[in-house]
């Protein structure tokens, strides 16, 4: 599903009719959907899927998002979805994404920041574990 | 939200962006969720709203869905979404629905089937409160 | 993305946070954002991509959709779609689905109906060349 | 549908099964569509709907967003959308949201770019008679 260089992980997928409006192109909400698709790959690529982490009783909950709309594409395009990890805190953490279509050209770029949670939704410190395989590809 | 009349309860939703594809209108899927709208304001109106079957530790879930698509709308568009319950048995309960435009045109109609089921995710019977509620309202 | 025996395709798709809802499993309504992708990849792997149907001026609209749930599966789970031409007709058209999870599970079947339009949104005959790479995998 | 005061125009949506994901509340990307109601709304408060702008040959294309998550809410939960007119220039157009829960807490603020494009996809100045209707509103 991709390969990690610079830290950047990459992912490709394939623009579905339940992604368009009607203005022909992807609906600009969705594009969080495919920051969620380049950070779950990115993470499963690091060898710490997110569903591990959910399984050893944490979550990262979204306390930030940013995106700027350079460009668009619509059904059946490919895109390319890059993500890597832009910071790392004790709790916190940053993911950077770019997507691409097929030719090369950005379309949109942002950011995401997640605090770590513990099984009682307190705040906690990113397992020693996951940071060790995060900490390598921080930009 | 909506009044009942031989059985049949109405919920007006405004169209949005996200809720249309490229071709202008409604993608097909979401007249699931358009469903969900009917069923819950119907049992809401009801008396007992489905968060409260879920506080209880049922639920239902679908086993069945069916739909005719007869005409479609676009954004923006105020539609009607009419529910009832078409059916109840011990175990599976359903619901009809018909979803129209302000014209008064139909659009589309359903129905989806569920059965009930206890914390422990087991079929269960309907909880005998909810079963009281819901059967003057069967076709 | 899958090869085809016995008029079967077969797609696998990853289950994103966003496809699921709070009962934890795929919200009934992304099946038919599933079954889209299933024939999306059949019809490219049969050499005929809906994409250039649109191009060619015609639409392939739905006019009845089908589902029964067996099963559901949660997040970050790998499904597998299977779709194949159920039906063919002049103007009309029915496309077959099957999902399984990773164990060979069957989760949820069904089926679509689709009318051809042409650029006027008027009924047409399914063009010719379609026919012919629909018309092998018919069951 | 709301009510406009200091700017701020008003409008609740009911929390849908389709909204949530496997965490129980609200899926992240979906706020992006409660802004896009926020904002939809505003505007035929205003009196000029955006379907009319539409109709005119204009589109609001979104070239940034952001957003600040604070809080959540799960299935059935009455939120609160506060959007208005952020910034207004010649060609750009700024909209700032606030989302409350019931209980007045604040869930999500963020706001989203817009550059008005004319019906040849090219940049276009913001047409007098909408600049006229949301400049009263602007902070």
């Amino acid at each position: 599903m991709g390969t990690i260089s610079d830290g950047w992980h990459e992912t490709s997928v394939r623009v579905r009719y339940k992604d368009t409006d009607r203005m022909g192109v992807v609906y600009y909400g969705n594009y969080l959907t495919f920051f969620e698709v380049g950070r779950a790959e990115l993470m499963r690529a690091l060898g710490y899927p997110y569903s591990r982490l959910e399984a050893e009783g944490y979550q990262l909950v979204v306390t930030e998002a940013s995106l700027k709309y350079q460009g668009n594409v619509g059904y059946d395009a490919l895109i390319s979805i890059r993500a890597r990890v832009g910071g790392l805190k004790k709790v916190r953490l940053r993911f950077d994404y770019e997507v691409y279509d097929q030719g090369g050209n950005l379309l949109v770029s942002g950011y995401t920041v997640h605090a770590c949670l513990d099984s009682k939704q307190k705040p906690a410190r990113i397992p020693g574990a996951l940071k060790e395989v995060l900490h390598p590809s921080a930009g």
